[in-house]
């Protein structure tokens, strides 16, 4: 764990943690994934083997390279077969440190129905709209890619790079009856937007039999993001103690 | 237990945890079972005795007659009223090796309004629909069976065989009014199928209102299906270790 | 405990249980009472002291007369403002041995559409319809009786005796903006259909978007109604195994 | 702790406690606040330091002075950005005792679709109406105050007194695209208020496609708020037992 190549013990933990929080806050099930750029050497990231993220422990972070999508060891576990998802999009967008894959439950309406747009409605979800996603994210239709008998999963470099291309510079990719794919600057960030994605969603849902919906300005969306980025350690935080106390371990 | 004509140790425990898991997610409450064919004599089936799901221990299973619907051993514990959706199955269908029948809070609705159709809208529940069963599961309108002034409960085997018809070849059937059945290959498929037809029926719901819904092509549905059943392990372990933690066993 | 018009300890015992079952099946909040007719003296009932279900002990247990619907000992606890709910029951209707009032949460919205009618869907709810009321619960509107400034509450005999009135020889009787009242002949059968409204009452509201509702025809709910009773322990040794547990005592 | 003016022991337990039994009533998440006002002084307040309100401990808690919003002690911690919606509602309104800021989910549809209103449904949310909001809470749009392009927050003095003015002499406002803001006599009687109105808002969603819906008059609304506030201390017992247990302390 300490030759140089390593990633820190600190980011590990992290990881581990951010599986139990995303299984906890009820974001993935026994499916989606959570990944981050290792933290020396901007060619790698950390994901888990294949399997389900609230049973995720330390010993099961695998070191992927950004190039390949394949892991660095050699015989390494199974891995997930959306690994590209993950590979795909820290290759395209270096700013990127961290990555979820989920089938997050009010969000997938938004996969299914042809038409339909996640747009901000309120000042926790900016990320999802503002100057870079101003009628919020768009949808991969992986017919488009794979064509109309595909196994919908993002399973080849060349659907993840395809994926990468529609999520562009925004914070998230709506996949058609499948989920979505969340981005952020650090793990705590997009843990927070993945979240927040879900929530967001659900009040959309629930605010259209009232009436027209009144989405944030771009404006808006741009500046609550600002603001709320600063705010990310304060759910991180209290979901990781949950988390820690749910597994015997100190907060 | 060791008799040569027992079912293994392992499937009674599977079974009992079966029980468990379907209870811990939601998918039956006090009413509802789930069986599972004999691995030594596939003339057979496994099934508790007549109680909830959620206190089923492995002195609680019962062995049954794929024939007769009725216990293999004289003066058995009361069972349940409608074991022949089980017995009528298997029967009918060699390759059903388990069996759930439940209450399902989301699918009932598909079982209750006129017309609907529970089409699989997201690539885990491509189970639902396929070459198999291309407008998604049928309705077994037991009026049709049984006349308007029943107590809707598939009780004699004839009712069980009427139940096998309109299931098929397919691996979910509604029922109206009532609920739904489900089968596998395995017991761990079953329960995954029980568990994400439950899922996809709740994200019908919730897109209806937002636009016309976009359902899996068949060959998607036939594609999507063969992939996650090589996944049916992960779920399976996950929640299989919840419930036996709650029970205060060993994982 | 002993003294010949005690009621047994096993009724107590019961009804303590009963409090916390509707409270952990979430049918009461901190608001909402459960009663059973004594069991020595039919011109008594018992009901907690006014205070949340989810806390009363066997000590806060009060006996009431049916008459007047007044504490029997002097000096009693402050009681519940609408214990005349209970005692006007137990007087128009000596085949009621337990009554449930609750404001749960998916009955409500049948309490507060004009014109809304809750029928049975499933057959777990057969109790809603059949003979005695084929249209569904009637609603107790208390405008009719105590003017359009009434604080809603059922507080004295003539607005006991009104909603004992409206719910006639049916089981269950909706309340205009406040909630509902259930009655059974026995405590088990009072939880049971007090859980199962609240359980076909989210059916209905989920259903209705997907088209035209399917009611059981009033024979369907009489033989469902009949067949279902016979099966009122089954889930009652559940709940009540779980609500002991979570107080820490044996089941 | 035992200097004049400081808040009693009492009020400061009770504080905490209300923080967590918001968080666990569902009615804040990692973010929203609550307020008490000073028990010693009418020019304080007390809140805690920038934190989510489920990890909220005694030593978390600040005093802040009514006048500028301001922490009243040298070198205070890092405060809640929108520490004046409380600071302007105590200056506008000396009747108010306690204030809950939160992102209610099912309120935020109420706040989300132009023209929605959240009339008093049931009879335990009569506070929304009544004489001082015949039509439910009026609705803070603060680009009425801030422009277009803010970041949704109310962070400056200007902001909370321009939110206070839409308070008005009512319970509740709701906050455009963020939140509701909640108002008492008492700390009871402000989180009673803040988890009924998302009660009542959750009704009123699922009443919505079953008809036209039938508010409480305003009379009504008036009557049932003097009643219910009679019994604010029942929930109250209950929430503060469960969250004591939680943490480990004498209920």
């Amino acid at each position: 764990m300490s030759n140089p190549s390593s990633a820190s013990v600190e980011l590990l933990d992290a990881l581990v943690d951010a599986n139990h929080v995303l299984y906890h806050q009820g974001i993935v099930d026994a499916f989606g994934h959570v990944s981050v750029r290792h933290d020396r050497d901007a060619g790698r990231f950390l994901l888990a083997r294949n399997m389900a993220p609230g049973r995720v422990q330390a010993a099961d972070i695998v070191e992927y390279a950004v190039d390949s999508g394949e892991a660095v060891r050699p015989d390494p576990p199974r891995g997930y077969l959306e690994r590209f998802i993950h590979s795909e999009i820290y290759k395209a967008r270096p700013d990127v440190m961290a990555v979820v894959h989920n089938h997050s439950p009010a969000v997938l309406p938004f996969c299914i129905s042809r038409g339909a747009r996640l747009r901000p409605v309120c000042h926790m979800a900016g990320f999802l709209g503002g100057s870079a996603s101003r009628d919020g994210p768009e949808l991969f239709e992986i017919r488009d890619h794979a064509g109309a008998a595909s196994n919908l999963l993002v399973s080849s470099r060349e659907l993840g790079a395809a994926l990468a291309r529609t999520l562009g510079a925004s914070r998230v990719v709506l996949m058609r009856g499948h989920g979505c794919t969340v981005v952020g600057e650090s793990l705590p960030v997009a843990v927070f937007r993945a979240v927040y994605t879900e929530v967001n969603a659900k009040l959309v849902l629930q605010a259209l039999p009232l009436g027209e919906v009144d989405a944030l300005t771009p404006e808006e969306a741009d500046a609550t993001r600002i603001t709320n980025e600063g705010q990310a350690a304060r759910p991180w935080e209290l979901w990781r103690e949950q988390v820690r106390r749910l597994r015997g371990l100190a907060p």
